[in-house]
């Protein structure tokens, strides 16, 4: 198993040194052939638009989704903005190679999951992965369908977010618990939930490898003043005061990186990516380059802890819009950006390590999973959980 | 050795079953006799008021010192509001004994852990504890003058704050800045700072034991149902917004004694104690216990996860105005509240742990420490951290 993560380009401009990890770096996994698979691994994350022509139908799944986002007459102003949108979006995704690598990623993730469970787990295998996305192909709703033809005797969930939110996780999961509603679960499948692992130690030991192997570039000299930026995901305010677990769990993430670096460096938490004019959760990415830069500081590797592909945030946002544009601007010595796990082994590993353990010794749902945020007011929430406990606990 | 912390008071008013942890538990320290001291180990805290009398002048220390707060005209509003509150504080001081339980905690935990040390570390022996408070007796100055009479070879400056805030251990630490900065540091000791620890594998265990001593207190068809709430004291949003790591470091601590728990019951994070009428972050934890209650849930551990002794704000908030008085008024069955660390003997295991491997291996300060928040415009840290730096590098 090869760690398949290039980087393909490297640019000099004006004196900032910044690395980028095009989509195109994303391997073509080889085409699933599982004959009469036994235990399906239902890869669940937002998902990407594949091409340019998708981008639209992405963003309206996105700004219609009331777990995600709640909008006054969200109906209406959803499909607006989506369609307002659409261009400025595009445009980003043509400048990392015409579409979104999630899905190449997935794929291949899945792919070296399943052969390494198929060899470590024989008694549940063979195991087949599948690929549910929220707002891109292939969705929630078509892979499910999939599922059932298999004819699987046990289906696991498995979250690809390590650090759980509402927004993101719990949205597939409300939406995995919408589609089967008012249709009869097909029988004879034991289902189970991962739905989070922020301190898994090898999830640790990925991204701390990511970070050595950017580090290592920098001259000898300037290496320990090296500023290391975890960056993930911000969320509105009036979901952390929710009680959202998000923030706590990226925390967690972050503080096992730097244990497993040794405290090498200096480091810092930082939330990117924020829309719209409501408070969220800050210091933000850019303000945060912006402040460092103020004290003197003019060496920094971006590191995404919260999302396990490379996507439209990492290669647009952090390496073009930060580490390029915004290092040029500010006048930044070197600016480099870790990689996102991506099939590297030890993520693999990780990974490989969360099924099994999950397959012998369970729980099938967390209690952390079937209670709701104490400020939660959504009854998308309440019906969900009190549907998979039973899903859960049938067989 | 034994674990002295007693409970002293079992309540049951009006259905509801809670715990209180009275500052008279804290055991009396024997006095320390070091002769000829070579290590000294500064157990640096906030401290709190010993006596009822004491009350306005740490008030007054905390309303004045710009690290923990910012006022407009502080010099006058500060001792203003400390006098104002002063009737109020001593009153909740009153009504937990007489005074503040942190000191006599700190000094039973500088003996558990000098003992610990002389055996385990005979070539740093004797090592002397001293306690460095920045609102209360033993101040940090008069600490500070104390040990230069001792001769000491070495000294590790000790926060015993898990997590760092800029609020309490940046603090700290800009108080002995403060001290030397127009003193003579004294010659020939070598220096040495301990500035966080919330990922030690011992506190989580810690905590962890403190959490399975209260849910063994529950009835066994309930235990599953029961919520274990972090609490911790929150900060406004202003400081989490500058960037400082406390929020993410006391959410690792708790995803970690979650995990040494194995995940067995519905956990979340809250914050405690906000004051002021700025915003802060959240959920508050009286706020969450009426949204679980709203939510049908009856059964709660309240756990304090971010101050190792009990203090005001265990003994006061969390028992009576929480356990007992919203418990009452909220109609919950059974509240809780976990023991503070204190002196378990994995959490003196856990301190010995620390100062142990910072002896051997160090490093004498963290590159993190040295790093101000992306956000930071106090130029008492940055002339701090320069200070420290140079005081670390000696020798």
């Amino acid at each position: 198993m090869n760690d398949s993560h290039h980087k393909v380009k490297q640019n000099e401009v004006s004196g900032v040194q910044c690395t980028r990890h095009l989509s195109s770096a994303a391997p073509q996994p080889s085409v699933q052939n599982v004959k009469d698979p036994k235990t399906g691994i239902v890869l669940i994350n937002m998902g990407g638009p594949g091409t340019i022509d998708e981008v639209h139908d992405y963003l309206l799944k996105i700004m219609t989704d009331r777990d995600m986002i709640q909008l006054p007459v969200q109906s209406q102003l959803g499909p607006y903005i989506a369609r307002r949108r659409t261009p400025e979006v595009q445009k980003k995704y043509s400048e990392i190679g015409g579409g979104s690598p999630i899905l190449k990623w997935t794929k291949r993730q899945g792919e070296l999951l399943c052969e390494k469970l198929d060899v470590l787990s024989p008694e549940t295998a063979p195991h087949k992965y599948y690929v549910a996305f929220r707002y891109a192909n292939p969705l929630t709703d078509v892979t499910l369908e999939e599922m059932e033809k298999d004819g699987l005797e046990r289906a696991v969930l498995f979250s690809q977010y390590p650090q759980y939110c509402c927004s993101t996780t719990g949205s597939s999961f409300n939406a995995i618990y919408k589609y089967y509603k008012d249709r009869k679960v097909p029988p004879g499948i034991k289902w189970s939930i991962i739905d989070r692992w922020s301190t898994h130690p090898l999830l640790a030991k990925t991204i701390a490898e990511r970070i050595r192997t950017e580090l290592k570039e920098f001259p000898e000299s300037i290496k320990k003043d090296v500023i290391i930026m975890f960056t993930a995901h911000s969320i509105p305010l009036k979901v952390v005061n929710r009680g959202d677990a998000y923030p706590s769990e990226v925390g967690a993430t972050v503080q096992l990186v730097m244990k497993e670096l040794g405290y090498c460096n200096p480091y810092s938490l930082v939330w990117q990516s924020k829309v719209g004019p409501l408070p969220w959760l800050g210091p933000f990415t850019d303000e945060s380059l912006k402040g460092y830069v103020k004290q003197g500081k003019k060496n920094f590797i971006l590191v995404p802890v919260a999302f396990v592909n490379e996507h439209i945030e990492t290669l647009h946002e952090l390496d073009i819009e930060y580490c390029h544009d915004l290092g040029k601007e500010l006048g930044i010595e070197n600016i480099r950006r870790a990689a996102a796990p991506n099939d590297h082994p030890i993520f693999i590993d990780g990974l490989t390590d969360i099924v099994l353990n999950h397959l012998k010794s369970g729980p099938r749902i967390s209690p952390k999973f079937l209670t709701r945020c104490p400020h939660c007011t959504n009854t998308r929430c309440e019906m969900s959980k009190s549907w998979f406990a039973q899903l859960c606990s049938q067989q």
